[in-house]
């Protein structure tokens, strides 16, 4: 059976998040490029390279379990960005581009905590002390990612009401 | 221009919505025959009639605003939707696999808590005080769905660990 105990969820859940994570290296320069809040713009540069850490944690945890974690495509994340990669082709006024790509950032954010929200509560089950702080703190790196973003919108979506 | 102002992604974001809860009432029947523990399939009975009523409320926000809501199809729900497939299809043990179907149902709630927060926060901005209760209120209830499956989880990680 592929899926006998928790440990084999709890290693797909990890290579879910590999490609999750692998998946927005490749997309937040898109996003920072396409943004034209400065601010904005700033978010996402800061946020791509917490990625690149949030992968390299990853990749950390791999090796502690003596596995392999690259290889999987999680189709989740794939869906996210295309429809990231839709809006950002829209045509639309700077200030209401912003909000849109700030939506479409804030959901796959919450992709983000669900998943590791999930890895982490398994890693802590079956005992996994250090992988556990590992994705305990790319989790709280994503939250408060999310808020920035929140926070960043609060005069963008103003701005684009205007617009 | 397409999305002149906050008013067009505010639409943009309701027909998202409209086809993220159009794909999800299709998709729960199929989640709530793969779960094994009856408290867990008995989740996705009650949120599939949570889900019905959450369309319905999209249907009032669309005559409400004398537009049409239907037609677009949520790029990231399909992804989602997709995940959760391919893991039902798997060969797992029972308590294994609902451990795996609450972890997709909760990326799926994370998603909605994402976009009904922007599309709540627009319909304030823009003065929309009715429709703005409505979207708050199924943002509470998927809020509470999430909570509901983690409480559900608690006992089924623990069984799925000792498979």
């Amino acid at each position: 059976m592929k899926f006998a105990s928790l440990n084999d969820l709890y290693l797909q859940q990890l290579k879910d998040l590999h490609s999750a994570e692998s998946q927005l290296i490749k997309a937040l320069p898109k996003m920072a490029k396409a943004a034209r809040n400065p601010d904005l713009k700033n978010a996402f540069i800061e946020h791509l390279e917490q990625t690149k850490g949030h992968l390299e944690r990853l990749k950390q945890v791999a090796e502690k379990l003596g596995k392999r974690l690259a290889g999987h495509t999680c189709a989740a994340m794939k869906g996210l960005i295309e429809e990231g990669s839709e809006w950002i082709g829209e045509d639309a006024e700077a200030e209401v581009m912003d909000a849109g790509i700030i939506a479409a950032a804030q959901r796959v954010e919450h992709y983000e905590i669900a998943a590791y929200g999930s890895a982490h509560t398994y890693a802590e089950l079956l005992g996994e002390r250090e992988v556990a702080r590992l994705l305990s703190e790319t989790l709280e790196e994503e939250k408060k990612a999310d808020a920035k973003l929140s926070q960043v919108a609060r005069k963008i979506n103003v701005e684009a009401k205007a617009a």
